[in-house]
């Protein structure tokens, strides 16, 4: 779908749960604090349910809904997938095919294939493809990456990244599509630790390089989950509830991740840790205001709230001090998303021909290339930890 | 002015800057989060530069502008007085002789008459009265004022307040209107201060009753200030730069308050800790999702993430620990605000015939005499320091 | 009693218990960690309870025992009156007339008339009259003193002090001396508070000036105790559980003091922070080993574990890394107090004539002419409690 | 050496540097603290630069010097191999085989193979062999084992250990026999993450088993270090800087421990994490005195001071909140293990007839078949790197 960009940009989304709430108020959000962010229509909302859909659309805003999403994909101007893993290759592939633009949710899909699948289609098409890993836009990260392309740590010689929850440690907590492998993929490894995959690619990967061979480990620790609704059901538990994983970067730097959903006492605590040459940062989601960063001379690490004027998105917000929350970061997302599409929409031409390493969208990441890169480590950790070797990631 | 809730309520705002920009976000949000809220409308936003009205009000959404506060305050139906302190008397208490419902920032005004007479105002008239406490909905605040009231520290012995911030610790960061006595009334005091003294009240006052005498201290660092855009010239400070103060409560319990504009390091560092017989309780604004809890048989602080289904506002928001910013304080203030509106609105009679009690508006809280009592203190402050001696608070 | 520096230092202590045990293990302590400390001999052990006293002289290394200190004061080189603060005023004026160096603990005396006592004996003495303030000798709070004097947190605008305990938080925590008026001329405020109020002398005192004039308050929460091993007697409280202050420097610098013994959650919290122009600092004696330093560029405080090599004592104990505890500050006291007695009886003639700055002792602080100014601010704490204003401090 | 309990214990120590002062200190603080730990005689301090020996003999308190351990280990009642990890093998076994006691530092051997030879001697000896898992013996240490044996985390599913320092950041940090594989035979890995697996072991064990299986990586990131006072010399590193790993434990838990010599920001850095079915707990040495708990109801992490008189060891020290510090392990250790060496001695049979279960030593833990166990861990981190595979643990 091509669009003109004095129009406001039609827009679709598959799923309207947690993720489509998410954006549907970023959408709602960007006129008033980023103006300079395209018009945006929210055209059409995807889902089976109708009764649940209609309602969904209601709130969060969409003119009407529709229960199949191929009838919504050629019909939009940018194509939101926010459904369930399993559905994100087929849709998201035809969307690419009808040269509309796409934002799809993270991990890129179930399986390495389908996520080749993915990113071959973004190469092939003139039309965007990015991948939501929203926590890039965290503004402290944003700093942190500024702080690590400025080479205030130096050399990039450990990254250490956790993301821990707690929702499943107990054995009753019910059965989702989350602990189902042909829906989701794997668990805890896809869920959360593509996120941290992604943040550490984002953060040092231009010092560090890819991965290049990891050694990895998933645990269930809940064999079989009750099903909501229907008592004394219970259905089989095929992912991992954790991972661990150890990463040999090209540069030879050390990566070590670890994701549960089984750990008392952290609701959403995606932390992450890196050791250079010159200095060390480190940051928590629970505090995603807050950067901690040892640099320079300092002697320990100092506390910095990132919510001065010149840090990255927060002159869009409030006054320093005053904290901002997850859902911005689905804010700046949006923003970047969609500025990076009404860009391509007003160029003639296909805007780099689709050559591998950019895919289309030009320089816009995280793109498919990037959610592809963190896949392959993803499969990486389930190929080594069934081998029991380490194993090359490629 | 009278409305019909079938209809929008049709809301006129007094002041576009800092606190137009959070109110009016706010309103924006509570459709997709607070369906139950009742409707409004962005009525009519008053200032005097029309330029930089024009442009606000476009950024805001609002459907029209005007110069003369006059003309909106009887042709609405809540008036949000968002203006500098000096301004906050005069149209509220014309918004409130209208019968228009009114919210106002704090502190209510910059002196105790000013204050007392739009308490006044609010008692005589059958419109609903706020000040914009903003703080009280926290949802970490309201979960401690919950465990406060199921009597988990017991009964309340010592409070302590410190609201930080360093904007001014350079002497020639520019003068402004918060500067100056005219149009502020108090520096430190009532800008940071107001709240702390508040918040105290909101969380204790139950069980300590009101502060019944003080001793305050205000100290100005900085004499004179230069003025933005006009070199060379510089005005005088005429309010504090920070200040303290010991209240003892009516129960005995002990107070210790303090604020400063000078304090480097210290963005918006607005602390309250309670200690009980059975417990106590700490929370800091720049960590404003976290509680730090200490009750029943445990042997320290619990740091309890306020971000769980049951707790206060959350489920309105993000599953566990998908933390909220600051500007959610604003959302939850004016869902409240409003459902009280409209509920007075809906009724045929004056809710509760203007009791000193509550003044109009039935239960809701903080309002005008909420207000009232916080600036006795903010006035015995003032007094104290000149008098140099403890100082009755009524 | 003048002594000769090759024969080691005869010690006579008044007091086996807390603080016995504390000032018994940094003699012990001193000649493996501080080889250049004087020679010193525990040669007797003051008390009334002859087989408590013999036990105690067993474990702590002493040689003989006494029950009436006035046989001991003139018989040792050094006296130290660990005595409850009502036997501090006698024994320490007989010690200094006899020309014996002293050591006490804080508060100097129950009374500001008996500090005044105290500190005349010093003056007119030639022994060194040392208080045993040992928080100075915290490794992180004179690396905070070093860090003030070398302006890197440039004027100091305020300082704020609290400390915190919670072991009278229950009615029925029994009675002790250090409840009673007579025996202890206050309760957190003479206990904890002194130690406070030295800390920012010990800090600040060059740039603020002494407190000129406060504002106190003093609470009682629990009127009476049970007393131990004598069912259902109970005792009178007759000193504050808590008390806060705010005090005026001769700068304008402006302090806020607090300390509570029925703090639910705080064992032994005595934190200070400084404002300055330039940066901010701060410290807790429950993570001793730490200082928080906001200064320069700094953007937040630095977390700085003040265990490396050239930190102040450090290089007596262990690595970078390998924290020391509470009872170190009393080793460093004692090495830096020894030292100066040993230098004082090294030289013949009487250090520096007993002038009113120093006391004897020469530069050695903390001396009674420091003791004296707490003791004044102290005794102003509770004068403003009583009259109910501001007083001055002279 | 048999010995006879009325006597002192004969002490001899092999090395006088940080561990020979750490035990030195440790032995004369026990008299004070713990009096019915057995009396003790420093007897004879071991070393090769006799002038170096003789200072510091008189330092830490030794009646005489050796230079050859073959003249003092059947000499001694006890023999505290403090010696590089390259000296351990041969005078532990010939101790062993004398009936000397031994505490020997940790990593027990440079290799398993060394280590497996000093279990055996230990197996075969009726004298006591102690590993010096200092770390086991830190109050807050001991009290999570409380916890975790009253089942207060329910069934451990997830360990994770760190343990970070800073002191060959920089390239041009002096080169040691820590920096040579022949002496220490690994870097990070033995000298830090021996600690880290004994303590994962220690508090876990019981509920985990063994590690069955692990996945290994070392990393070293400088290849040659300068020698010190040989100006323009240097010497290859031939051991890890760092080390990452991944455990699968009997029981299905899975555990990922972590090291580094190269962690800008981090001195003594050592951390530990459990997570359970019921609860978690985290401790780091840099606050030793605080466990971060959460069991039960709780909702966060509640950071306990563990210095209150029923916690373990803290009744010999000082009140609640007066904080110990590295050192205080060593007295801890050095108490336990010398009652186990006296019980021992008084008993006239071998104590359990050298099972291996136990070694000698009755039921002292850390013992030689303790620290077995974990260089087995140790030596895996090495076969796995090295092979690239997952390898078994036994």
């Amino acid at each position: 779908m091509s669009g003109d960009t004095s129009e406001p940009l039609r827009i679709g989304f598959l799923g309207y749960r947690f993720m489509g709430k998410a954006h549907a108020n970023a959408l709602a959000r960007l006129p008033m604090f980023f103006p300079d962010a395209p018009d945006t229509e929210r055209s059409v909302l995807v889902g089976r349910d109708e009764s649940a859909l209609a309602d969904a659309a209601e709130r969060l805003g969409f003119e009407r809904t529709a229960t199949d999403w191929r009838d919504v994909v050629d019909d939009v101007d940018v194509f939101y997938n926010l459904g369930p893993n399993h559905l994100h290759v087929e849709p998201t592939v035809a969307a690419l095919e009808a040269g509309t633009n796409v934002l799809c949710e993270k991990p890129l899909a179930p399986t390495l294939d389908g996520a080749q699948e993915m990113a071959d289609a973004a190469s092939e098409s003139d039309a965007l493809a990015a991948c939501a890993f929203n926590y890039r836009f965290v503004p402290a990260i944003q700093y942190a990456r500024r702080l690590i392309d400025a080479g205030e740590v130096g050399d990039v010689r450990q990254v250490r990244g956790s993301y821990m929850q707690d929702w499943l440690v107990d054995d009753d907590a019910a059965w989702s599509w989350r602990n189902d492998e042909e829906m989701a993929g794997s668990g805890a490894l896809g869920d959360l630790g593509a996120h941290t995959v992604d943040l550490a690619r984002f953060l040092v990967g231009e010092r560090t390089g890819e991965a290049e061979r990891l050694s990895g480990h998933c645990q269930t620790f809940t064999e079989e989950r009750p099903v909501e609704g229907e008592e004394g059901e219970t259905r089989p538990v095929t992912v991992d509830d954790a991972y661990s994983a150890q990463v040999e970067y090209e540069s030879g730097a050390m990566g070590t991740f670890e994701a549960s959903r089984v750990a008392p006492g952290h609701k959403n605590d995606h932390s992450i840790t890196v050791h250079g040459t010159e200095g060390s940062l480190r940051f928590s989601l629970e505090r995603l205001n807050e950067l901690e960063v040892m640099t320079g001379d300092a002697r320990g690490y100092e506390t910095v709230l990132v919510t001065d004027e010149d840090d990255p998105y927060v002159d869009h917000w409030w006054p320093p001090g005053h904290v901002v929350g997850w859902e911005h970061t689905f804010v700046h997302e949006n923003y970047e998303f969609l500025s990076a599409v009404a860009e391509g929409e007003a160029s003639e031409t296909p805007r780099d021909g689709g050559g591998e390493a950019a895919g289309a969208g030009g320089d816009y990441h995280p793109n498919f290339q990037d959610a592809l890169a963190v896949q392959r480590v993803l499969d990486g950790v389930q190929r080594s930890d069934d081998a029991g070797e380490w194993v090359s990631v490629d």
